[in-house]
């Protein structure tokens, strides 16, 4: 039996059932914490479900912001300090990573809260996830205020990244398997992920 | 051995190995069918990873949209009816979903060329693929150009959602496991998920 919702019957739906539905129907999201640092110091780290890939050439990373307390404390930081951190979640630290989501004192660092180290590279002042094996800098460049939700799109050009040399293959891919990547449904469910397999520039 | 990049050094690497690697390193992706409709009744569709949730409350659904000749006619579609779907990509169907970033002409479906059939629900003016087992239906909301690379965010709301009944838990949750669905590693690798955990609303 297939199932069929319009708009407005979407709308009449509870809240929190219409936001489990809709927060998966859009697909599999990738898994990221967020590591900032604010003005006083004081670091901060967020799981964003929502990061986007803006462009390679030159290199460009997005991500959705909603107004929420957790996301807020990364934001306020960004606009402070100018940069930040996006560091892969592995099956290792999922559930770590799912934990700096509560709403923690700006007060209190994530990091410390859920038990993750911060690593600092070179004079970057922003920190990094130790325990993910992909780790990237950036520099913030543009943000988008979406009219219809008031929400943001927030974007970064990459200044710094680092990896494990054996994860990059000879024409610069990467393996996300092989890497532990998880991927994430919703806000609550995470997945760990098997290559079906790497397919060539597809021609007509 | 952990190689580390900086912005400098990522803008000296042969262009195919930083897309690559660039297009890699955050995460993974959503799997989705966009499909649409020209004016003159052609139907078009195409794959992107780029899908992101915006909100529930109403229900939002963002893309990123890029210059390329692929996407370029998804884009005009848009703008000529306004409506667009949005298709689950399932492990059974990747391959054919690969398949449609070929660069066909605008006069070639891309059902028929890879062997998905269209799917039309009420009067909606946009083709469903009849595979995927979450098809969403879009009407164009915003639009936000992106300055720093020539792309765009592509916003729409929700008009109609059709699933499998059994998909939806009680408390309108989706394994998306179940669902066979699939995550992207750029532009080239599939991967098939499995659950790890799902997890309750986190307090500090």
């Amino acid at each position: 039996m297939i199932k069929t919702f319009t708009y407005k019957e979407l709308m009449q739906l509870p809240s929190r059932y219409r936001g489990q539905l809709l927060n998966k129907v859009s697909g599999l999201k990738p898994a990221n914490l967020i590591g900032t640092l604010s003005k006083t110091g004081q670091t901060n780290l967020a799981v964003f479900n929502s990061v986007v890939h803006i462009g390679a050439n030159p290199p460009y990373i997005g991500f959705i912001l909603r107004p929420t307390t957790v996301e807020r404390h990364t934001h306020e930081n960004i606009k402070e300090t100018g940069v930040y951190t996006i560091n892969q979640i592995t099956t290792a630290i999922h559930q770590q990573a799912h934990q700096t989501s509560a709403k923690y004192d700006r007060s209190i660092s994530e990091f410390e809260a859920v038990g993750l180290r911060e690593h600092y590279h070179l004079d970057f002042p922003a920190p990094f996830v130790t325990e993910s094996p992909i780790k990237i800098g950036l520099r913030f460049e543009e943000e988008h205020y979406i009219k219809c939700n008031d929400t943001r799109l927030v974007i970064g050009r990459v200044e710094h990244l680092q990896l494990p040399e054996a994860a990059i293959a000879e024409d610069g891919s990467i393996n996300l398997a092989e890497q532990d990547g998880v991927a994430i449904g919703g806000l609550d469910s995470y997945y760990s992920v098997d290559l079906l397999g790497r397919y060539g520039y597809a021609e007509p």
